[in-house]
C-alpha cells in the first residue's frame, strides 16, 4: 500500500454488473469515515433512512468536505447498492479522477496559447454519454470539460471506461453552479453557446475563437436558466422531420459539433 | 390478445436491471417453441448444456427457421438470464423489429428517388452505440442499416430504448454475411467506405452520391474482409495526437460521418 498511502483500506463492493461500484464504493461507518478524510475527491456519500440524525449529520458534513453529494436512501436500497454486504447505514462512492476548477481549464488554454475551447455538461445523467463526450473532447482539442456537482453523473468508473481512458487526459472541472461558470466564461469573452433545438444552424454559426458549448441532459435538454444566459443557440440539421425522434443522442451531438469546431480552428486563423 | 394473435403467449421474465431481458426474453419448452414457430423474428436462443441432444437439435432447427443465433451456455448461466425462473433449459429472445432484406433498403432509396445512402454495422457489440447509430442514420436520411446475423447485437429492447424509437423506423437488415453484402452493394454501384484509421482524412473524402458507410465494432474494428472488399477507407481527423485515445467512441464517430454525408447530400447535386 505504500505507493498509494492516501487510499483508505476499504472494503469494497463488488457486484457483477456495474463497474462503478466494483471499483469506487465503499461501505461501513470506519472505511466511509477513512475516504471522506483521505483527501480523494468523492462522488456519493448514501446514508440510510435508518441511520440515527447525529451519525447522519456527521456524514452529511464529512461529505461537504469532500464535495460529495449526499443521498438519503431506504435502508433496503443502500442494501443493494452495497450487493448484501452489512453496510451500517452508510456507503459511499469515491471518485475516480480528481476534479479541476474552472480556473485550471482556463490556465490549461493559455499554456497552449490557444483561445479557450470548453465542454459544459448540463447534467448529463447517463455514463456512456459523459464518457464519449470526454473522449471527443479530449480528441478535439478541448481544453477541458465542467459538470455540475449535483444534477448528472461524475467521473465514475462507467464513465472512465467509456471513455477509454480519456477521462484521465483532459481535466474535469465539477463546479457548484453551471449558470456562475457560464457568466464566469462570459466574462473571460468566452462565447458560450448551448446546443439545442430551434436555435441558429451550425453551418450558419461561427464558432471559432475562445468558445464553450453547452449540451443539456438526455431527457430534458439544458436547464432554462443556463440557456438564458448562453450568448447563442446552436441546432444541428436533420434531413428527416416528423419521425417522432427529434434530436441527436447527446454524446454523437457533442461530437458533430466539437469536430466541426476543430475543423474551423484548424482551418482559420484562429 | 386479438390484434396480436402471431404473439406466443409466453412467460416472460422481468428482471430488474435489463430491459432486453423484461421486453422480449421468453422461458421454457412450449414458449421458447412457440415464439419461434410463430412467425416473430428471434435474436438468440439459449440452450442450457445440460439439455439432452435430441431435445438441443430440435430447439437449433427450429432458431435456425427463425434466423436466430443459437447460444449453449452453462445451466447456471441460463438460470440467470431468465432471473431464476425454471426455464427447463431452453429460453430465446425474440427480436422488437423486423427485419428487412438489403433489397428492401435499397428499393426504398429508389422509392425516394435518392441515390442510396446506407450504414452497416460490422459487428457493434453495445446497445447503446447500436441504438445511437440507428438514431443518427435515421435523422441523417439514410435509407437503412444493415447488421450481421453473428457477431454483433440485435435490435434489442436495450437498443430499441438507446435509438430513441428510431429502430422502429428506419429498415434494419441483418444479413448473414457482411461481406457478401458490400460486394453486391459494389454490384449495385454503391460506393462503400470503411471508416477506419489510416485512410483518407473526412474533409477529402468525397461521400456524395450513391454511398455506403461501414462501421466497425468497439473492440476490434472492421473485419479485415470487409475493410479490404471496401472501396475506400475514410478516418476522422483528431486534434489531439498521443494521448493514448486513438479512436472517437463509434456511434459519435458514425454521427460525425452521416451529418457530413447529409450535410453533402443537401448542398450538391446529388
Amino acid at each position: 500500500m505504500e505507493h498509494n498511502s492516501h487510499a483508505p483500506r476499504a472494503r469494497r463492493a463488488a457486484p457483477e454488473r456495474d463497474d462503478d461500484r466494483r471499483d469506487t464504493l465503499v461501505w461501513g461507518k470506519n472505511p466511509v469515515t477513512e475516504l471522506l478524510k483521505s483527501g480523494r475527491p468523492a462522488d456519493t456519500v448514501y446514508l440510510a433512512d435508518s441511520l440515527p440524525a447525529a451519525a447522519a449529520g456527521y456524514y452529511t458534513a464529512l461529505a461537504r468536505q469532500a464535495g460529495a453529494v449526499v443521498k438519503k436512501v431506504p435502508a433496503h436500497k443502500l442494501q443493494k447498492i452495497c450487493a448484501g454486504a452489512d453496510h451500517q447505514g452508510v456507503a459511499a462512492r469515491a471518485a475516480e479522477v480528481e476534479y479541476a476548477s474552472l480556473e485550471d481549464l482556463l490556465a490549461a488554454a493559455l499554456a497552449k496559447g490557444e483561445p479557450p475551447f470548453l465542454v459544459l455538461c448540463d447534467g448529463i445523467e447517463d455514463p456512456h454519454n459523459l464518457g464519449a463526450i470526454l473522449r471527443s473532447a479530449l480528441l478535439c482539442g478541448a481544453h477541458g470539460v465542467v459538470i455540475p456537482r449535483r444534477g448528472g453523473v461524475g467521473v465514475t468508473g462507467t464513465v472512465m471506461k467509456a471513455s477509454a481512458g480519456a477521462a484521465a487526459r483532459i481535466p474535469v472541472a465539477r463546479v457548484a453552479n453551471l449558470a456562475q461558470a457560464v457568466r464566469e466564461l462570459k466574462e473571460e469573452n468566452i462565447f458560450v453557446y448551448c446546443a439545442d433545438m430551434g436555435g441558429q444552424p451550425l453551418e450558419r454559426t461561427d464558432l471559432s475563437g475562445a468558445v464553450a458549448v453547452v449540451m443539456g441532459s438526455e431527457g430534458s435538454g439544458p436547464s432554462a436558466l443556463v440557456k438564458k444566459l448562453c450568448d447563442g443557440v446552436v441546432s444541428l440539421d436533420m434531413a428527416a422531420r416528423d419521425t417522432g425522434v427529434d434530436s441527436y443522442n447527446v454524446s454523437v451531438a457533442a461530437g458533430i459539433l466539437l469536430y466541426d469546431i476543430m475543423r474551423r480552428r484548424a482551418q482559420g486563423a484562429v
